[in-house]
């Protein structure tokens, strides 16, 4: 078991814990209760989780209250399940002396925290990430949202968590391209914030791919320092920040104009091999560093080029309309090696021109 | 025109200004874009503080954005206005980069300052509030919410304003019943935190009620002063801003309980008459200033006694669920003298209990 502490000068008690572990979560609404010894407990997940039995270990026998989202997934990450959510806790008497426990992926993650968010103006949120995306990435750093009809996550907030509580072996349930795409957001911290790292996963990369309960943990600890510090340094997202969206703006663009066929980490690999391109373009890049990402990310059987079928327009209109852009045009994260992100001044997100992106978006069509 | 500033470290810029004058609301449009030069501006307002003219006053000829909330009232005040607001904010094109107006009573502030709260993960929102619960009270100090379909205020945030402007002739459109009714609040302010504000209101209260508007100029001053000083101690309500319920425990059960026929300031009306009788039924208060806050109401053509036919069991009941109630009973604010709040130890809500509290509702029952 290892423990970091997280600062967040935004809530009250100035920092949050996470706690990374195997065959812990049987134990962990004892912990969330020990903190909060006045509290109602409260846990928001959703069929899926519930079905590969990881709400009925953490209940351990308890008769805590729990909301299951149906179906699991982003078809449910509406306002409307939020409304659902909240009506179903003031029926059952819950008021603003409640503790939500966010037990599953992403979208769980992301419903529930936004939930305990606006819930009688803000109640306390432990997220219990069960998911490679969320144990890497979203249960740490305190965004929530649900989408509009119109766009994702177009209501929001920013809301820290009180507690992590990370469990490795819940992986073990996931589907394999889950799990295996999941990693991409590993992969994205090792490059942009650790060389050591990456030679980690370069050297364990068999044992992760086999579940192997001593990786994740090692790489649940990386993970967590990296974004940890990253959002302790900008946590609302005004500069550093930026630097997680690395691969990310090219693989968005990528993800909806797949219609979300990819799964995230899949347009974020598609989306680092861009950028590892655009480097070699603009003279920052190798082609030894993209063909180290390219052979990492082919290991972990994440694509790396664009699927035929989907339009290049499509993609560049896409990449017009990306939340960031300005003058409809996005900026983009670079590396300037492994482990560093390169700088333009003292700005993480860089300018690089239309025909540049358009001349990798062709690179990025031919079968490698 | 008097400038006040309000602390808040829970924003990054660390303060926002209230600006309070007569005849200003013209120029406010332009100062709000002086202040957000790169920010495109959207106004939320409702229809009757349209109908009253208002909106065309702010507009000053601009073409800026705008969305009516109609009807007007409590009515509107649900997620699914919020929802129509946020999606109409998008078909307008309008991202991260906008700042929401709040132009209008109590209800259009809760809103729209909960629509800017969690829009794109939170925007910023200038308060302009047009009527004397608002001026009072509601504008300042960065509640937001909006009501489940089980209770008042389920979904919210504290998201503060970025800037709040004050024009007291605004209150001129208002009618007599929610002008007189929302300067409870005024005489709540006096008697929890000032007793030469409370000479002032008694000594004008003519001119007061005349609409003068030297006077409320005077009496706003007042307000932003008492209930900024107050938020930016105690900004999330841990203790000390609990002092702001004060008639307002009661108040709210007998306004829910009239199903909203009593208005709120009304019931707060009844609820500090009831906080006199319970520090009288303590000792710690006097008959004579039961006789004075009463004296003061009744100039306001304020009630002072429950309404016959609200029953007494819904009361309690109410109470019982009363929204900071501990184990199914809510604390009170009671004073130790006009202009200081009565303590228990290091806290401003203590406990009254259930037979003093009945014992106070039947003498609220009986006519004066």
């Amino acid at each position: 078991m290892t423990q970091i502490t997280i600062k967040t000068p935004q809530m009250k008690k100035g920092s949050y814990k996470i706690e990374i572990g195997a065959n812990t979560l049987n134990s962990v609404l004892a912990k969330i209760q020990a903190d909060f010894p006045q509290k109602k407990l409260y846990i928001i997940t959703d069929s899926a989780v519930a079905k590969a039995g990881h709400l009925k270990t953490l209940l351990a026998g308890t008769d805590v209250l729990s909301y299951v989202i149906d179906p699991s997934g982003e078809v449910s990450k509406n306002i409307n399940t939020v409304i659902s959510i909240i009506e179903d806790m003031e029926t059952r008497s819950l008021g603003r002396d409640s503790v939500i426990t966010a037990l599953g992926g992403g979208t769980v993650g992301d419903i529930a925290g936004f939930a305990a968010a606006i819930f009688k103006r803000g109640i306390p949120v432990v997220q219990v990430p069960t998911t490679t995306v969320s144990q890497a990435d979203s249960a740490i750093g305190g965004k929530t949202g649900v989408d509009s009809s119109m766009s994702k996550n177009a209501f929001g907030a920013f809301w820290y968590p009180a507690a992590v509580f990370i469990d490795v072996t819940t992986l073990m349930t996931l589907q394999e391209n889950e799990y295996l795409s999941g990693l991409v957001e590993s992969v994205k911290h090792a490059l942009i914030a650790d060389a050591k790292y990456l030679e980690f996963i370069e050297k364990n990369i068999d044992r992760l791919k086999a579940c192997d309960l001593e990786i994740l943990e090692q790489i649940a600890v990386y993970n967590c320092n990296i974004k940890g510090r990253i959002v302790e340094d900008d946590p609302t997202e005004k500069n550093l920040r930026r630097v997680l969206n690395y691969g990310h703006t090219i693989g968005h663009a990528v993800e909806s104009a797949s219609y979300f066929r990819l799964l995230h980490g899949q347009a974020v690999a598609i989306g680092m091999v861009g950028a590892a391109m655009m480097e070699i373009e603009m003279g920052i890049g190798t082609q030894e560093r993209l063909k180290r990402i390219e052979s990492i990310l082919k290991k972990l059987s994440q694509p790396t080029r664009i699927p035929a079928d989907l339009p290049k327009e499509k993609i560049i209109d896409l990449l017009r309309r990306d939340k960031k852009a300005v003058n409809k045009w996005p900026k983009f994260v670079l590396l300037e090696k492994e482990g560093k992100v390169y700088k333009q001044g003292d700005q993480f997100a860089v300018d690089v021109n239309q025909t540049v992106v358009e001349k990798v978006l062709d690179q990025l069509y031919k079968p490698v």
